[in-house]
């Protein structure tokens, strides 16, 4: 067998690759000069995982990998292009699961005692007691019902607060939640939750799922976190929301555009707090999602079955 | 048996009290005229328990009430000038348990994640990306092992963390957490701690607990929060204990004079956050505090024993 090639869509900093030195010929690529490389590669490493050149570049005239790996969780930058093929695609299932789940957990918190609050009662030297939120007894509607929102849904379970969990379809024994709700049951569940986070894969039927007929059926007064995908909230639908009072607070950790620019008026929006995608990203975040690319090329050489397979039609890694 | 008389010291707003209607007298007091009434009382409900009042009435020349109900966890401010005498005193215990535990866990999580960091990036509209904190696999060090402490520390157990209580006297064989170390294990603990916790009652032992001794032992790059009593700190050494940048971040909700004066050098000490004497005190906690009282005056009318009856020599309501 020839040594394999592995190309890698690059960002910087670049993947810890040593552990495959001897064993596959390393290459790396920008977007730009993606879709001419693609040909002389085995392995595709989307590491670069806000690029959309491998949409661009599929299926394009040559050759093409037999496997993508994306360093992500979420796969929307490869579909719906790569379905058509016979491509293999392996996400990062897993290694964002507990650091979102304390993100958004602390998310919840900061909003129910109104740190924001507090910090700029601070910043005017202004000692002002509230009353503020207890999370126990509260309700949470958690949509996404793969690791990353089942681990949030515990998150805030400890916390004494009731979740509801949203996935594609309903599941009535969950060994955990009870019970899974289908994506339709959503608007039922709206009016009664103090919390709405999405942690949702982007698919065509979570697309603008969070619009003006979503936030008209919450409860006033209730606070929504996105951590998914930006295309999952029509934006303005949400900022009126806001701006009405309707919805008390915001958090978003994801846009369609990645770096929001400095003259987005989302920055000033009361009531919305904004972040640059850093919800699943601890220290080590880069080492681990190396490894578990490594761990999944040394099955791929072994000819064995690949971890963390996407099932190209859902657009994520199916439960078990 | 005559209408017994309640003497409540008074904040606004006052108590609900009306489940006593018809079967106690009740009357009230601000500070000022608090001696001079308290011969008339035969309970006295210290709902302002931020007042020094009761102490600078004790002993005093004439009749003194034989229960006095404090609507706080910590008794520090009837101390020791009652325990001399054969008052009984009850406090809040249990009210603030939970409400507690949830602040202090969206602080640790709000450091973690810098979410101090993120705001001051939001405001001036810039877009960057960090890497932050797993709290789980972090070692949190609770000072307090009554129940606001063991709240605390089932709330950051649950997140993962490593937890070890302190508390006056160790106990082997803790049901739920294994161990409680005893006061003077706490320089042993400190080195390895993310994060410190005090929630302890306010005693002789635990009198300025925080010094420069103590904060020289932690971590590099621990963070501090304090929701006991301002007096556990001593405020100039933690102060240079941020700024030489030893402590990353701090958190102080309590304070030695409350509030807090508008010209106070800690509002914009780097890495400090102040609030205002909140943590406990979630929407419907005077309710609960009033209902609590009244709960325990039901007890003492009909001659049964009282609940969360304080150790005059500890400080506090011993665990059973």
């Amino acid at each position: 067998m020839t040594t394999p090639r592995v190309l890698v869509l690059d960002d910087d900093p670049t993947p810890d690759l040593s552990r495959l030195d001897g064993r596959a010929e390393v290459f790396r690529s920008d977007g730009a000069g993606l879709a001419a490389r693609l040909p002389d590669a085995d392995v595709l490493l989307v590491w670069d995982f806000t690029n959309d050149a491998v949409r661009r570049a599929w299926p394009g005239g040559g050759r093409r990998p037999g496997w993508v790996h994306t360093a992500s969780a979420g796969v929307d930058r490869l579909l719906p292009e790569l379905a058509g093929s016979d491509v293999v695609i392996t996400n990062a299932r897993g290694v964002f699961d507990q650091p979102i789940a304390e993100y958004v957990t602390g998310l919840v918190l900061a909003m129910a005692k109104d740190f924001a609050g507090t910090w700029e009662f601070q910043r005017s030297r202004t000692w002002r007691h509230r009353e503020t939120m207890r999370v126990a007894g509260t309700r949470a509607v958690v949509v996404g019902s793969g690791p990353i929102g089942r681990a949030i849904g515990r998150a805030l379970s400890a916390l004494g607060a009731e979740v509801e969990l949203v996935g594609r379809t309903e599941r009535s024994a969950d060994a955990e939640f009870g019970r899974v709700h289908a994506g339709d049951a959503l608007p039922a569940l709206l009016p009664s939750a103090d919390w709405v986070v999405c942690a949702a894969p982007l698919t065509p039927a979570t697309d603008r799922l969070f619009d003006a007929a979503a936030f008209a059926r919450t409860k006033p007064g209730a606070c929504f976190v996105n951590v998914g995908r930006g295309r999952h909230v029509v934006l303005a639908d949400l900022v009126a929301a806001l701006r009405s009072g309707h919805l008390r607070a915001a958090a978003l950790d994801v846009f369609e555009e990645e770096p929001l620019g400095g003259d987005s008026p989302l920055w000033d929006v009361p009531g919305l707090w904004v972040s640059p995608h850093m919800s699943g990203d601890t220290l080590g975040w880069r080492r681990d999602l190396s490894e578990q690319f490594c761990d999944n090329f040394d099955r791929w050489a072994a000819g064995e079955p690949l971890s963390n397979v996407v099932d190209k039609k859902l657009g994520y890694v199916p439960a078990h």
